[in-house]
């Protein structure tokens, strides 16, 4: 549960969920109440003024008192209300936490939260972005053998594969971006959504907080209805996911065997003076399978009762700060990855050599068949392929009609790259127009 | 596996997701990426006519075949391509699965069976939502008690429990229909996502094959980058956790105890003559569970290795149809409880005087408050609330100062609905907004 | 992650999870390995004497040094070793962490926190068995409606329904002590799980650290075989379980309709003075889906590569230190529930006998049956079960033959509670005897 | 959910989880439920014949209308009754279902068709677990690289490896094979688990049920204590899990640049000619996945309402399918892929040899630290390692003062096997001992 956090979770994000940090946002969230309510008359200036200026300052609290005492009722809430009445006096108390219920407080403090910890995810996001970039273009045409199945295929580039690492991460920071900006919604229902204990400034005090904190209002109080807790998560796994197939990629091409990419820092064994470990890469893999069960939690909290759950919301808080950790953890794990990757361009050569044309196979197949037809000339490739030298059995089998000049132009690897690099080039494209569309 | 199937799903998304529409969809693709290459050159025209001839006869071929031929490879469509190459015959033979490989088959053709399947999800989607907005107009005042932990809290009406439902279908069907109109996407990258057998077509004829199918143009071929995939999943399985949470609330306003709501079909007992059982919303249970234990496993295949997975990308197949089905089978579900329910206002008005005026001690609470403290007006409520008769006790607490007949007027539920019936109107106003700019 | 483990983990557990009982655990192991070492001669006895002193001060080190150091290796013992190394001197260092590998020290110390936490779990699990079994007892013959899809059934007795929780549990820890008794076993497997560094001792010392450390000795090095760890995730998952489906009868029973049982403590709001929540059995279920969903990581976790695995094996702390949490914050929940709870008779009663004798109209069919044939009776009973009064319309039937005294006798519901009490003294006995096994 | 079934589950498991087997199975059920009352005297023994008769005809039913009207109940065992009782006609009709309700009848033939389908995968198990001790054994003393984090670590043999397969097979058996004798029970308790329409016949029609069965007589009725399924799972699970760890292993070695193993057959490309692509592992990885998922659902399961549950049962009728179907897949596919393992000896040598010694650095700086202390051991074979040749830099260092000849006897992978060999000693005669404890 914690002792390996830090091993997984770069300190801006445990930070981000700590206890301070919902501490801290659950004091925003009750100080901007008393304000609201204020702005439009349902709270005296005065009291209003008292509580937020002692929801200024989060040093006053001790969370974990608070999480021991929110033991017996279930959420820290109850416990924080009480030692803000305390705290303000008689004369202020009835206008602390005016109108809400402790979920108003806490599903809000969620939101501010998750806001927090997506801007240091997406910033993680955009740097494995920008040197997923940056190998694309520096070995857009650096050829390498593309694996499908985990057998070498065709020959590919490099930079094709940073490029589609690349629109991964695009593809993945787009949905995570969108939830972000829009995504995010005030909770404020009272005890059971209706609002009534605010009588009728229940909507305008809605508006104002939501205003004050920089958070949309919702068509209704979403007490029970957890679409965009489930959004957030599956995005937030997304992201986590597409990081973990950088990982799983920088893994495999740093095999001995393969020896393509090898990440330059850390990974030192204490017993083998020889090891390198993809470290970086390692534990991005992890994250993605913890931010995915924690997500799962959150698809499967869709399910409350009525007006407040019994347990499913429960669940959500320790899910959610979950998805946020190892989404962050994953994140941060192949930017780093990505940002110390030496790459071995003669041992993607050497790789991609060493099947002696193999590789090209298909294309050999495909000129001959446009000879012979597709089924001798399907047949022939296969029969050749199976032999110890594939160039040789070719050229040895009548039915070629291949020159040798002709069969060496084909079985040269790097002259079968298709649209590998047209291909990159679109991704880096995407890639500008989306940076700049930022800025 | 199969054997229950037809119990959850309803008949036209079994079809929808059956190996025969699996076969059409294949086909489809097979047919148009001849007939787009044919319009780039790169494929005689008279092939491409042959190939999409047959292409257009399904019945000429027989999925329970090919995927039992598919086993010795890893997939159906390799099978499918010897059984169009031996039909077509030695001339256009070379010309059928021109520059693609199997995963551009499955992959393209994954994209329409969930289309296919999308649309119907979404129509069941929008009748579950006109039910909702047909009870939350009609009930709009309806006086009930709203709870949280199950525990009765405050009064609410039924028209914004229904209108709670709707905002959630609303909420999915948004991203569900987002998804449908831009998520969907034409694979085609040949072996390993350079498009090399395609030389310099490769481009067009990606685009020609999307123009046809309809479907988006990728950045670049996503043999494994699964972002798309696992955003559907996640898209569906968030519609299907709606719809599980308005069968988790018809199940538990249906119980015996409560006779709150009931479905009006189906439910009989083989032993006990007067049961009648919400199936429908049970069933919608069942199906959320299953929707997200697949959706989860999309999630997870986020992770591929290479150009092409071992393992992770074939799991996607059963899980993309499972997620598909149960989505479906949870809208469909849904849609009928909703469609046949019956609203009991009378019981549940009984349910909400049953407690005797509690149901709204918090705002006889915060009435008090304003004349003898926040702290005294809770302890005083609270001691009443524990009494035998909570109105008897509060007449009798001499520190109450409220007259008999305020206190009368307090105690009313309905005086106490708050914002309940403005928040229906905002969710029926954004059903109505939403539905006009479908048309 | 953290922030609110507090709310739902008992210290103890947090305790024994912490870095702090991880730390030690790891020290147990390198302290043990030297002196099985020195046992067999493979390490100068003075040399261990020096370790193992050493190790038996887990003050003299700072765990989250360890592991924030542990973030550029990928595991906190390679720093630990360091940390060893240099405290002991360059006489003995070289015998520090001698022939293990970080693997070895990490699962076998993961082992140490397994049974410390199970132990905490297991007493738990038997308070909450004893709550079970004198509820059982005490209500072995008290009547109350039993619910089919939370409708009305036919009757039953509280004593049952305890019983069945009973049973689950009884079930659920037969699995945990199994594994906590014959599951838990050292690893030492050196490097990759050869010994190698060990030479022909590597047998023996691992005979001799499971001995120390009271562990089992594997049939080899089980670095990537998980199944012990899966194993134990899974039963660990059926106790939370278990203890959720106790927590959800809670909740259910609780509800102000139906107001059975009551949990005696806590649940207070702040801004409902009548409320009493069933925060317990709240809390009760929220663990039991993250135990679950932990539990899950440790299944997705067997499949690992090779001889250790890049990010799966990483996975498993973080989701190992989950299950034992959140498996012990149910069955703490579930016991503090039970402890406390209420039990109302009369409500009970008044339930059952709401219907005014519905819920025994199985038992009139059955009757009406041997008289009139299934089919009429079936009928007969279902019309009077649709009438506004059941024993009304049963009398006013002319093809119901029975008399008035029979009529009251079969619609008592008391008479209809088959085996229920038979079946308690099952669940008693077994109770009885296996908490005499245990002795 | 259907459509790609085949290419995953073998067509004895398909069988065995098909509607046709569900069918046959509840009708054992009935025919034997209506033989035990007959035996104890609570159903004419006429009748129990006639029922009985007409239950060992399962092709007088359909399955696929049972399924289609179960759709308005919730389950397909009222549509079965219906038709029984139609058939047997009005004598006996009442006798049919005789104190049972569907949940006993659905349960008890779930325990039948995982028996049935248990057989099966345990007899795929067992012959993967013959493979892998016939490679073992084969391979005993094989050379070749062990590999941590994917990277070269130390040798080892491949038959150790294989031997690391065995056990975890094994193990996995060991839990399933347990469950398979002890772990399957009849299920009865009539409408809510109280046997009450058999009065005091109850204990002894579910002992004579279950000895017809041959299944267990559980402590109580168990229609919402689902421990007994949930362990099913994760047994299931647990094998699916063990099976993909050797598809993931098999991939992994038969990558292009590493070849030390290859299937046998399948796994032909439609476009590359000189690919074979290791299926059978891919399909078991795919299968664990899935069969995860399915587990994963019953463990969350386990949290049921009252006496029956409202959709958590429901969803386990696809959920145990799913997790037979596919721990079966998983089997079969690891089973045949080992059957065909083609393994080449010459390759793991030259794999081993191709870092030049690196892979025993441990070694070397083991022996060095005895000389020179283990801190400049490290340091000097870390510099060596890091040189273009390890052996030359050895050698040039003046702080080695190995000889060559200890060097090259040293650098000698052969030479650092450790205990591999009697390791897998272990694991074989664990086979045989629990191979012969079966006959």
């Amino acid at each position: 549960m914690t002792a390996f956090d830090a091993l997984f979770v770069p300190a801006a994000i445990r930070d981000a969920v700590s206890g301070q940090a919902w501490l801290g946002a659950m004091l925003d969230v009750e100080g901007s109440l008393a304000t609201a309510c204020a702005s439009v008359g349902a709270v005296p200036a005065a009291s209003a003024e008292v509580i937020a200026e002692l929801c200024a300052e989060p040093d006053a609290f001790r969370w974990d008192e608070l999480i021991d005492q929110g033991r017996a009722v279930g959420n820290p809430v109850e416990p924080l209300v009480r030692a803000l009445r305390a705290r303000v006096g008689d004369e202020h108390e009835q206008f602390v936490h005016y109108g809400a219920t402790s979920q108003d407080i806490l599903d809000t403090a969620a939101m501010l939260v998750a806001r927090e910890c997506i801007a240091h995810i997406l910033g993680d996001v955009d740097q494995a972005a920008e040197q997923c970039a940056r190998l694309a273009r520096a070995h857009r045409g650096t050829p390498m053998a593309a694996r499908t199945l985990l057998q070498q295929a065709v020959p590919t580039t490099f930079g094709l594969v940073a490029a589609g690492w690349l629109v991964g991460l695009l593809d993945a920071r787009r949905r995570l971006r969108e939830l972000a900006e829009a995504g995010l919604a005030v909770q404020l229902g009272g005890a059971a959504g209706t609002l009534a204990a605010l009588a009728e400034d229940g909507a305008r005090v809605v508006d104002e907080l939501a205003r004050a904190l920089d958070l949309r209002v919702p068509t209704v109080p979403w007490h029970t209805n957890r679409v965009r807790v489930a959004e957030l998560g599956a995005a937030l796994g997304t992201v986590a996911g597409v990081c973990g197939k950088i990982g799983l990629d920088v893994v495999l091409l740093s095999q001995t065997e393969v020896g393509e990419v090898r990440e330059s820092t850390g990974g030192g064994s204490s017993t083998m003076p020889q090891k390198r470990n993809p470290v970086r890469a390692t534990l991005a893999r992890a994250c993605a399978r913890l931010a995915a069960s924690h997500a799962a939690v959150l698809q499967g909290s869709l399910v409350q009762e009525h007006e407040r759950a019994a347990g499913a919301w429960h669940a959500e808080w320790e899910a959610l700060c979950g998805t946020l950790a190892f989404a962050g953890g994953a994140a941060d794990a192949a930017s780093e990855s990505l940002a110390g990757l030496e790459v071995d361009a003669n041992r993607m050569r050497a790789n991609l050599d060493a099947s002696g044309g193999l590789i090209v196979a298909e294309r050999v197949a495909f000129v001959l068949a446009g000879r012979v037809g597709r089924g001798a000339a399907h047949e022939l490739v296969a029969a050749a392929a199976a032999a110890p030298g594939f160039r040789e059995a070719l050229v040895a089998d009548p039915r070629n009609s291949l020159s040798a000049e002709e069969l060496d132009a084909l079985l040269d690897p790097v002259g079968y790259l298709g649209s590998a690099e047209p291909l990159v080039d679109r991704a880096l494209d995407r890639h500008d127009a989306e940076r700049r569309s930022d800025g």
